[in-house]
C-alpha cells in the first residue's frame, strides 16, 4: 500500500476511534510493515529514527509526563512530526501526573534520604555544578516556546492509553510498544484492560539501571555519572512513576526487552558525533546538527535495538521488578537471575548490556539522511 | 615494656575488669603499639595478620554471630589464639542474635523479595550449584568439632559490647575497631554508652558493597559474583543486621574505614595464593596452607589497610548509611557524595575503593612466616 492512501485511511480510522478499528481488518503486511507505538516524556532523535525507517509503522505517538511535563512533551512530538513531514501520525496524550508519587512527596523524600540528581519537570536547581542547563521550571499546563519553533498540528482527542488499548486488539500479536518515558501510560492501559499486554508484540523500554560504569572521559559523562554512582539501581523513567513500572512490568507481554543505563555509558551526543550523523540537508539532519548535548544515547538505543535487534551485544535475561516502598530506594531497580526470583508477578526481561555502537551510529545516520 | 611483663600485667587487668581499668593510666606506648579489638563472626588469617604484625596490641578478639553462630565463632577465635601462641588476648563473646533480623523473618522476606545467595548460620542449600561446600547447619548453641582442633582455652566472662566499651575508657582515643562480621556487639556498645564511638580512634571495617564488578575468571569468582550481580548494595555482614549496621555508622566516630566486597574482586584465597604466602614453616602457616578455599579476601584486606594505610590505591569519601526498611533493598548500603546527603546521622567514611594487591600478599606473607 503507497504511503499517502494508508495516510488518508489511518487518519479516518483514528478520527473515528475505536468503532472502525474494531470491524476494519488489518491492512498492514506485517511481512514488510513493524507497527510500534512510542510512549515518550519527550521527543528526539529516537522518535524520527523510527519514523523515517524502513517498513515501518509508527501508529502513534503518546506522551507522558517526565523529564517535561505531558503538555510540553506533547507540543515537541508535534512538532517533531512537522519536521519529519509526519503530521500522518497522531499524537495522543498520556497522564500528566505519576499514579503515586508527586512533587511534594519527592520533597519529603529528598528531606529523609538525599537530593535527587534528577528530578525533570519537578527539578529547580542542580545539587553540583553542571554543564547541563537547567530547564525552565513552570507548571505542568505550561508550554514555553519551543527551540524548534512551536507546531501548528493538534494532538488527537484520544487518551493515550485508550488509545494503545485500542491499537493492540485493533492488531493482536503485532503491536511493539517502545517507552522511553515513565511507565504511567502503559500501567493505566494495563489496569483499564488486562488483555492489554498480552495483547501486544513486545515492550522495549528505556528505563531502569543494573550496574552502569562511566566509560567516557568527558565532563559531561563525569556528571551523568552522578545519576548511578551512588544509586546503581535508581533511573529517572523508572524512578518518577515507581507503581506505575511495577505494574507494567509484572503485565502479561510476550516479551520484554530492557534498555537501562548500563549500555548507554559508552555513548554521548558529542558535537562531534552529532557533526558525523548530521551531515545530509535533511529537516531533521538541520535540527540534529545544533542538539550537541552530550547526552548518552538512551532512547536511541531503545529504538536501535527495537530497529536492528543484531545491534545487541550483550545482554542478559534477568527477572525484573521495582521496589515500589516509599523508602531509601524507593524506584530502584531489583532483578534476580533464574532461581532467585520471588515469584509474585516480576517476569523474564532481555536486559541489554553493552551494543554495537559503530553499527548503530551508522544506523541512526543512515536514518536521518532520508529526505 | 617487654612483652612477656605486659602480658602478665594485662590479663591482671582483664580479670580484674573495669575497677582496675579505670584508674591504671595507660600502660602501651602510643609511639609504638597501636592498640586494637577485632570484631567477628569467625576467625582466620585477618586475625593471625594482626595478632603477628609489630607495634600492634590486641586488647581483645570479639565475637558475634554471622557466618558462624558466636558460639562457634568464640571456639574458632579461642583455637586461633592457641595456634597462634597468644593465649594472653581474651576472647569476649558477643551478641548470638542480630537486634531485629531473625532467620524466620529472614524466610518470610525471602517469599517476597527473592532468595539471598549467602546467609551464614541461617544457611540450608544452596540455591544454585555452588564448589564450596555447605557449612553444616546447626543450633545457636551447638559447636561442631573445628577442623583445626578444638580449643582448650576458654572466654572471658566479660560480654563483648562491655568489654569494648571499657577499653576505649581506659585508653580515650587510642583503641582502633576492626569489624569483620555484623555491627550487633558495636550498637549494643554504643546504645549502652552513647560516649562509646567518640572515646574510639577509628573504626574499620568490612561489610558493605558499593558497585563491585567480578575481575577474576576463576569458577570461584563467578559463584562469588552471583552475591552482588543483581544487588550491587547488598553484602552478608550489613544484610545479617541492617539495624546494627545503621546505627553503628551514625555513632560518633573520629574515623571510619570502609572496606566493602569492592576491592576485594581482584582477590582470591588460591592454592597458588596459599602455597606463596604459606611457604614458611610456621604454626599459622601450617593452618593457612591446608585453606584454599578460594574465598576473596574480605577481611584480610580490612586488617591490612589498617596496619598499612598505603595499601589503599584508590578511595572515595562518601556519606554511608544502611537501608534498614523491611522491603526488597533491606541491608542495602546507601551512600551520597557532598550535597546529596539527608543529614540524619550518616557520616562520612572512606570507602576503600581498590587496593596494591601485590603489596598486601607480600605483608601477609611476612606476618604469617614470623616465627
Amino acid at each position: 500500500m503507497k504511503l499517502a492512501s494508508f495516510k488518508h485511511f489511518t487518519r479516518a480510522c483514528l478520527l473515528a476511534g475505536g468503532l472502525i478499528g474494531a470491524i476494519v481488518p488489518s491492512i498492514v503486511h506485517a511481512e514488510t510493515d513493524r507497527m510500534v507505538i512510542f510512549d515518550d516524556d519527550g521527543f528526539a532523535l529516537a522518535q524520527w529514527m523510527v519514523l523515517k525507517a524502513p517498513h515501518v509503522k509508527v501508529l502513534g505517538i503518546a506522551t507522558v509526563s517526565g523529564d517535561f511535563w505531558q503538555k510540553e512533551a506533547t507540543a515537541y512530538a508535534l512538532r517533531g512530526l512537522e519536521i519529519a513531514n509526519r503530521k500522518d501520525v497522531p499524537v495522543v496524550q498520556g497522564a500528566t501526573y505519576p499514579l503515586v508519587n508527586s512533587e511534594k512527596l519527592t520533597d519529603k523524600w529528598e528531606a529523609l534520604y538525599g537530593k535527587l540528581v534528577w528530578k525533570g519537570a519537578w527539578m529547580r536547581s542542580w545539587v553540583e555544578k553542571t554543564t547541563q542547563p537547567l530547564p525552565p521550571y513552570h507548571a505542568a499546563d505550561v508550554v514555553p516556546d519551543l527551540p524548534w519553533g512551536n507546531p501548528t498540528l493538534k494532538p488527537s482527542a484520544e487518551n493515550a492509553a485508550m488509545f494503545m488499548i485500542r491499537m493492540v486488539h485493533q492488531y493482536p500479536g503485532q503491536v511493539s510498544i517502545i517507552e522511553c518515558g515513565p511507565m504511567t501510560n502503559l500501567a493505566l492501559a494495563q489496569k483499564l484492560d488486562p488483555e492489554f499486554a498480552s495483547l501486544a508484540k513486545e515492550l522495549v523500554y528505556m528505563g531502569g539501571s543494573l550496574n552502569p560504569r562511566q566509560k567516557l572521559t568527558s565532563p559531561a559523562s563525569a556528571q551523568f555519572a552522578r545519576e548511578f554512582g551512588n544509586s546503581p539501581r535508581r533511573e529517572f523513567n523508572i524512578r518518577f512513576d515507581p507503581e506505575a513500572a511495577s505494574i507494567t512490568m509484572r503485565a502479561p507481554w510476550k516479551r520484554i526487552v530492557m534498555v537501562p543505563v548500563d549500555p548507554s555509558t559508552e555513548t554521548e551526543m558529542s558535537a562531534e558525533f552529532v557533526k558525523d550523523i548530521a551531515a545530509a540537508d535533511t529537516p531533521i539532519a538541520r535540527i540534529v546538527k545544533r542538539s550537541a548535548n552530550n547526552f548518552p544515547l538512551w532512547d536511541e538505543i531503545a529504538a536501535a535495538v527495537w530497529l536492528d535487534p543484531s545491534l545487541i551485544r550483550t545482554s542478559a535475561d534477568l527477572y525484573v521488578d521495582v521496589n515500589t516502598m516509599f523508602g531509601a530506594q524507593y524506584g530502584d531497580i531489583l532483578s534476580w537471575s533464574e532461581g532467585y526470583q520471588p515469584d509474585v508477578g516480576e517476569q523474564k526481561e532481555k536486559v541489554v548490556l553493552t551494543i554495537d555502537v559503530p553499527r548503530m551510529k551508522a544506523l541512526i545516520k543512515d536514518l536521518i539522511s532520508k529526505p
